[in-house]
């Protein structure tokens, strides 16, 4: 089955954690949105999903998986849904429901991260909230970064079957996850990062264990993964990063 | 089997997600960080499994749930284990996925409401940042709000099933949870709120519904639910409450 990825197409933005399970899983999907209009692709072909009145399930916002007939919205839903079909999560409950667990702390801090540019209004500029992002930028990366980022080296040091993963012997989704949020936070926020990972060894060691792997690799080497930018979730703003 | 719940004691919070699903389920359940530290529950109890160093899947903050073995965390995830054991979720797949698929696009809800009076940082007092929440509440009320209530009044007219229910022809912790997210918003802003649910009439009969079934209503009167308060999520501010 091919896989249809919905998502916006000029960002890594929330779709490129599904983006990184797909290339990961070696799965074959299209990344709709990011194809031409005239195929029958393209922003049109996304709207059509999003805001068409006969879409039984509408999703809120991307990104969405056509996986056949069904239509799954939300980030770690979706991660959820490939997992087990991929080996990138365990198959008893216990096990998918702790990796599912640490993905929606993973979505949370991702969260986080998109209101330290936007602490007002998602509608509105970053310019036009600028005041604002500095100080909750400031305490992002003073407490919450660091609480966040210290659970998960927490979670790899207890892990009973080694640290190199965050659960089980396996890779799964969610590393795959936390190897993204440490690449978006070095690109946003390089000095304060450098910082923190003094404290972090198992969690850079995962994010360069991860990016070796030959089909992240050959994916993160590719035209299919969009460069860092600033309409993005991880945004480089040189005043927001503190050192 | 006795469930325990571990959240906050003085605040309905995200554990309210939880304690209405188990309220409504009539499970049977202990809230044991609102036990007396002598009997081995109260916050002791909770901050045990929170930060003990011996806990080998930590949750990053409450509600968890502890389930005979299982420890599980992340409001959603708990609901979703939660759900097809006492039928408030379908048991097939694609139902249960797009039921937890509702459960995080509210869960995104309960978000933005915390940060409309917390924008800046969730360590500050409201006091500390009452003018830049008072920015980004108007955003949440003008924008936010409608886009997000106007999605469950989308989805529970396309409800082949009927509009009764979010997802399928019985009551899911989806309903429960959109229950909450209303009797929240109503809360903290009534007068905000009036003029929204002109517009909702399907949710605002779901909130009706949901608060007249036996064991809900049951549990709304009991010393068990406790008031709105401003500790919790939902608070009400004046000064925030647009007309």
């Amino acid at each position: 089955m091919r896989y249809e990825l919905y998502y916006w197409p000029i960002i890594q933005g929330r779709g490129e954690f599904v983006r990184l399970a797909l290339e990961a899983a070696g799965a074959d999907y299209v990344d709709v949105a990011r194809g031409n209009d005239d195929a029958g692709t393209g922003m049109p072909a996304m709207f059509e999903l999003l805001n068409g009145e006969t879409v039984e399930r509408p999703s809120f916002a991307p990104p969405f998986l056509k996986a056949g007939r069904l239509l799954i919205g939300q980030t770690a839903n979706i991660l959820q849904y490939l997992g087990p079909r991929h080996r990138l999560a365990p198959t008893g409950e216990p096990g998918r429901l702790w990796v599912h667990q640490l993905q929606l702390t993973l979505c949370d801090v991702v969260d986080e991260v998109h209101d330290s540019h936007h602490p007002i209004a998602s509608g509105l500029y970053y310019e036009d909230q600028r005041r604002e992002a500095k100080k909750r930028t400031a305490d992002f990366l003073d407490q919450r970064a660091p609480k966040y980022l210290g659970h998960f080296e927490r979670v790899l040091a207890r892990n009973p079957s080694g640290d190199q993963h965050l659960a089980g012997a396996r890779l799964s989704y969610a590393d795959l996850s936390l190897f993204q949020v440490v690449d978006g936070l070095r690109y946003a926020f390089p000095r304060a990062m450098k910082r923190l990972e003094k404290k972090l060894p198992r969690v850079a060691a995962l994010h360069a264990r991860v990016s070796e792997r030959p089909r992240v690799r050959a994916y993160l080497e590719s035209e299919r993964r969009i460069a860092f930018n600033e309409d993005g979730i991880f945004r480089r703003y040189k005043e927001l990063d503190a050192g």
